[in-house]
Formats: structure tokens, sequence, C-alpha cells
């Protein structure tokens, strides 16, 4: 008797924990908008007050139609005239990159803007964020993007990059600008930190309030492969494998080092010593920068990295000219990256930065509150950088 | 008996006919290759030598997919794994607007890049055409193409251009440029002149080999929406509604004349006379073009309509200054569009601007052979201007 009391108790709460599940999955607040990243003219994709991402499309003959969005995929239900709709869960503030699946098919939303990440052009969904303002496209004096097209001798190829001038650039036609080298993360390109990162709304901002020096931004594409194995040179006995592997930055440090820079310098009114030049870059492009400016501290003053590892005691005894060169050294991370830290070998990033503070070196530690390994914890990471270099 | 062999007869020629168009459609060039519009690691889409435009999507769960393109739906076939896989007809050289239909869902190609047009961001594809090499990118001095945004104060909003300075630009710092305000076709908008037309790449091909003289390129957005109409005011008696309606472009007019070129005036080293400005521009953008320098023809000496409608004797008679000031009229259209004219009310362009050069106007007429009303007539078309304007 006891035995099934508690097994009609079991079921009673399976049922209770089951309908509780549906009703907070049907609870979704009625006040979606549509995006920035939405479309002029098109109704959807639309985001409301949760962060949920709302789209619909128009396929009569399909079977099935999802939302694949932050590593899930959601089903959308059809109504009577073929028209697919449906949500996610609620997304964190920021962007993220997203596709829909008509019957197996992966495809861009016809309804989304476009942006290069995860290796394509693709979705991308502005949610919203509270602190939105500060990337936010306002009546302020603005800089220009310029593209840039230049021969790389390093590369023998036609190349591009992305120039922010800020706005007394045309005016101020005899001052000279200190410049930052700012790059990308993987599966991202020259085109990621205007587009996704509004990195130029955000020193419009920051120089209307006269919270940042003005500087010119150089945005190029560090994309690398993995160099081609070599037949004739077998893997020396006894040296480690590890990931990156050895060497991976060469490529873009010598187009970096031996194109951009000259090519920059040439082009625009640069001061061209190394107070006046600093490096940046996102993941990928943060240990970019993390091997160049360990390599080269006599090219660069300021260094930031954004989730893309840090700076040990350790390294410095590698790079002994760092710590005094570099005047500035901000390491940052989405909280939620610090929640689930991947596995790296260059240790805790906070533990690593507070010993370089210790040892006397201008070391910053900044965290994105409750953004992960995405273009939120970028912005952020950008302006605060922005507001402390070249000071 | 004679019936009879007739309709025999009639039966073998069908089936001869039907024979050899099933034989026609087979016989497809196996030499495709991914189009300079195929994203980067990116398969498909392809082309091949006919013109022929093959893409490939993988879609297990389809019952039908097809691609869009040129006004015909082709469909594809799919084999053993789920993939998709068919091509168009022959499509004319240059660059074509195009997207897959998917169980009825009408979405980008996921391998294409995206451009946009037809009132969208969506899917093009490049069709090597045989005279590619004057928009081709090359090792020559590059101008820079720069985002500038702006206030408006005609429209209370914040807006954006992409400006074309010349490769000389940054060097020759105390030099003054003409300004050419360049304009885009209606579903369209300030990215087309670059992105699919080129024309900061003609414009460098024609400098590096001294065809034309440097100048400024300022491509805005000539959107325009049908005026609200006005309770109050009912539609006169006796007046003629015409297409486009009475003013149409009254609202891109106020912006160029009002905030552009002042803008521009105040940001870029140009020459500020008549002389020294001209406005151009493809189907909408040369009808802008048309309506904006009859009106105003002190402001312009050099007038380019592509696609866009032609100017006749009757219309100097309403501009009387306009044969005067103007100093260069360029019209064109792709030979296709002559071939099929749509109902105009500006007359034949040909004859039209024959009657002005024989009055004696430097005006000359430009037909871009086998194309149609698209992107490869327009490039063409700048081209030629680019070459006539300013000397």
């Amino acid at each position: 008797m006891k035995k099934l009391k508690n097994k009609v108790l079991f079921i009673f709460l399976v049922t209770v924990f089951i309908n509780t599940i549906c009703i907070a999955q049907e609870s979704v607040i009625e006040d979606f908008v549509t995006s920035k990243t939405t479309q002029e003219g098109k109704e959807y994709p639309q985001v409301n007050s949760e962060g949920r991402v709302r789209v619909r499309i128009s396929a009569p003959e399909a079977k099935k139609v999802q939302l694949d969005i932050g590593g899930v995929k959601y089903d959308l239900s059809k109504d009577g005239n073929g028209v697919w709709i449906g949500e996610s869960a609620p997304q964190d503030e920021g962007f993220h990159y997203y596709q829909l699946n008509i019957d197996g098919a992966s495809v861009p939303d016809p309804g989304s803007l476009y942006f290069f990440g995860a290796g394509r052009w693709g979705s991308g969904i502005e949610v919203p964020a509270k602190d939105q303002d500060f990337y936010a496209l306002k009546n302020v004096p603005h800089g220009e993007v310029r593209e840039h097209i230049y021969f790389s001798k390093v590369n023998n190829s036609t190349r591009r990059c992305f120039v922010y001038t800020p706005p007394e650039y045309n005016e101020n036609t005899s001052e000279k600008y200190p410049v930052l080298y700012l790059q990308h993360g993987g599966g991202e390109n020259e085109t990621g930190w205007s587009n996704q990162g509004h990195a130029n709304l955000i020193l419009d901002n920051l120089l209307a309030e006269g919270k940042a020096k003005p500087f010119i931004i150089v945005m190029d594409n560090g994309t690398w492969r993995m160099p081609k194995k070599s037949n004739s040179k077998p893997q020396e006995e006894g040296v480690k494998r590890t990931w990156p592997p050895q060497g991976w930055a060469d490529g873009f440090k010598n187009t970096l080092i031996k194109d951009i820079i000259p090519m920059v310098e040439a082009n625009y009114r640069t001061f061209s010593d190394a107070s006046n030049r600093a490096m940046a870059g996102l993941s990928m492009g943060g240990m970019q920068t993390r091997v160049i400016t360990l390599d080269r501290p006599d090219l660069f003053s300021s260094v930031g990295m954004f989730s893309g590892g840090s700076i040990s005691l350790e390294d410095l005894k590698k790079s002994p000219d760092f710590k005094e060169k570099v005047k500035l050294l901000f390491i940052s991370y989405g909280s939620r990256e610090l929640e689930n830290p991947r596995q790296s070998s260059w240790g805790d990033p906070k533990e690593n930065t507070q010993a370089l503070k210790d040892s006397g070196m201008n070391a910053h530690f900044h965290v994105s509150q409750l953004t992960a390994h995405e273009w939120q914890s970028w912005r952020r990471a950008f302006k605060e950088f922005a507001t402390l270099v070249f000071k």
C-alpha cells in the first residue's frame, strides 16, 4: 500500500513537473518587435523583452522548419496558409548568429541582415541590451570607415582592410593620430568589428562625451590556415604538439609588420612610434595579439586581449622587454566564459592579470556580465579599452 | 490511308522535336567553376562557359528545390544523399540577382555573397563577361570607399552614404577634386554602385591607364516613397495622372541639394562650382538625375542617365538653361532594353539624344551589347561616362 501511494505521488509530481515546464515554455511575453538587424521593410525576425527570437517564413510544402540559434534547434509551427512561425528560448543580450533549417536545408533567414561569422555570410540577430546606448547610432560627429585595398608583398596578393578615422580627421588636416590594430575572431573577417562590433559607433560616442582620445582603428583579416605538412622534414622527436600549432600566427605577424603597418603609416596621418601604436583582438585575434606583442613589444605600447587568453609572469620571462615597453595591458572575458572556462594552456586569466598588476604592470581585468564568447562581451571590452588607450 | 500517314509523320516530327529539346537541354558544358560571388571556401554556386548557373544544396527532407533566376524557376534534382543540384539556362554576361525555393520557401543561397537589390539583401551571381577586365581587382593604386554617416536636416534623421576618393587623394593633400553624385536603381541602395557596380574598381583601372580624370564619387540612398494622399485636398480635376507621380523626386532632390552637397563640400577637398559637379544614375537613379538636373542645371555641368530615360528638345523648352549649362549629356541602354522597349513617356532615347546633338549639345548615346536592364549595362555605361566627364 505504501509502495502504491509512493508510486501515485511520484506520478503526480512528474505530471506537475511536466505541466510546469509546458506552462513555462508557453508563457512567452507578446511584446515582439523587429530587431535592429531585421532588413528594412521586413516584419521578421523579431525579439521580445525576454530576449526570445521569433522568426516567420512562408514554406507551404515544407514538412519541418526550425530556428537554429545558440546551439539549439527550435521547431516552428505551420498555420493554415503554409506560414511557419516560432521562437527561441531567451537569448543573452547582444548579437547572435543563427540560421533556419527547412526540410534539412540550412539557410539564412531571408528577413535578416547578413554578417560574416562562423566561417560564412549568414543571419545575425541583435537582442537589445540594457546598455545598448554606448553602441547606438546617434546624432554626434561620426568618423569614417574606409575600405582600403592594398597590395601585400608578403602574400603576393591584393588585400583589403577597413580603416576608421575619427570625426575630426578630415578637418584637422595637420593633426597626427595614434593607431590601434584591432583583430576579429576565428571564422570572422575584417568586416566584423564594424558590422557586428560597432567599434566605429562606440568610439564616435566616447569621443562625443570626451571619454576617449581620438585614434585610428585598422581592421584587417587575420584568418590563417594550417601550415602544410612538410614531407621532407619529419616531426622532431620529443617536440610537444600544442594547439594552436607552433608558428600559427607568423603569417599574420609578417603581413602586419611588413605590409599593413607601413601601408597605414604611409597613407594616413599617424604617429609612428610604439607609444602611439596598440594591438587588440577578440578570441583568435586576442591570441594573435598575445603572440605578436610578446614577440615584438618594441612595436606596441598597448595590448588588449578580449576572450583570447592572458599573459603570465612565466610569459614575461620569455619576453623580457614586454613589461617595460607595454604601458597598458587589458584582458577581458564574458562572465559566462569564466563560469565554464575552456581548457587553456595559459592559466587563469584573472590570476595571471593580478600577478602582473602586483608586479607593477598597468594591467586591467574586465568582465562583461551575463554574456558568453560573443560580440556583446567584445563590444564592452572594446569600449573599456578605448577609454584607457593612448592616454 | 493518307490521313494515317500524315498522323504518323506528325507523331514522328513531334518526337524528333521533343528529343531535340531534351538533347539541347542536356548538352550542358561541364566546365563549371565557382563565381567571383561565391563565398570563400564554398564550392557552389558555379558558372560555366555558357553562362549557366549551377547551384547545390543539401536538403534531405525536401520534396522540391528550385533555382529562381532571371524570372525562371529551374527544378533541381536530388541525389542519394539528399543533395540537390541543377543549373539554369545560359544567362547574360554580368551580375544577376537570384534565390532558391525550398518546398515553397524563397531563401538566399547559403553559398553566395549577398547584395541589396530587388528590395532585399539576397543572393547574387557574377557570370564572367568577355570584357570583365575593366572592373577587375588589379594591382593598381586604389581609391578608398568610405562609409560616411551624417545628419540630414531635411529628413531629420541620421543617414549614410559611400564616398569614393581617388588613389592620390590621401597623398596630394592640397589638391581639390570634382564630384560625381551617382545614384542606384529602384529596390537598391547606397551599397549598389560599389558592391554590384564596382564603380571604384572601374575608376581605379581607368585612372591607372590615364583614361579618366580623378574625381570623387558620392553614392547615397535615393529610395523614395509615394507621398501620402492628402484627404483635405482632392485630386484636381483635369490633372493627368502620370507615373512616376508629380513631385516623386522632390524628397531626394531636397536631401541632395540641402544636405548631401553641402556636407560633401565641407568634408572633402572638392571644387564647388557647377563645372566640377556631375550627376548620374541608373534606372530610377537616372530618372532622378533627369528631373533634378532639368530643374537645377545651374548646379551640374555633366549629366548621365543609364537605362533611365532621355532628354528631348521638348524638355529643353521647359528648362531653358539646360542646353547652355550642361557640357556633357550621356544617355545609355542595354541592347536588350532597346529590343524590348518599355513604354516610356519620354520618347525614343536614341532619337532624342541625336536631336540634342544636332542642336549643338555634347550629347552621347551608348549601347551595352547583349545586356538587359542589369548591372553589366550600367558598369559599361559608367566606364564610358567616366572617361568623358570633367575633361
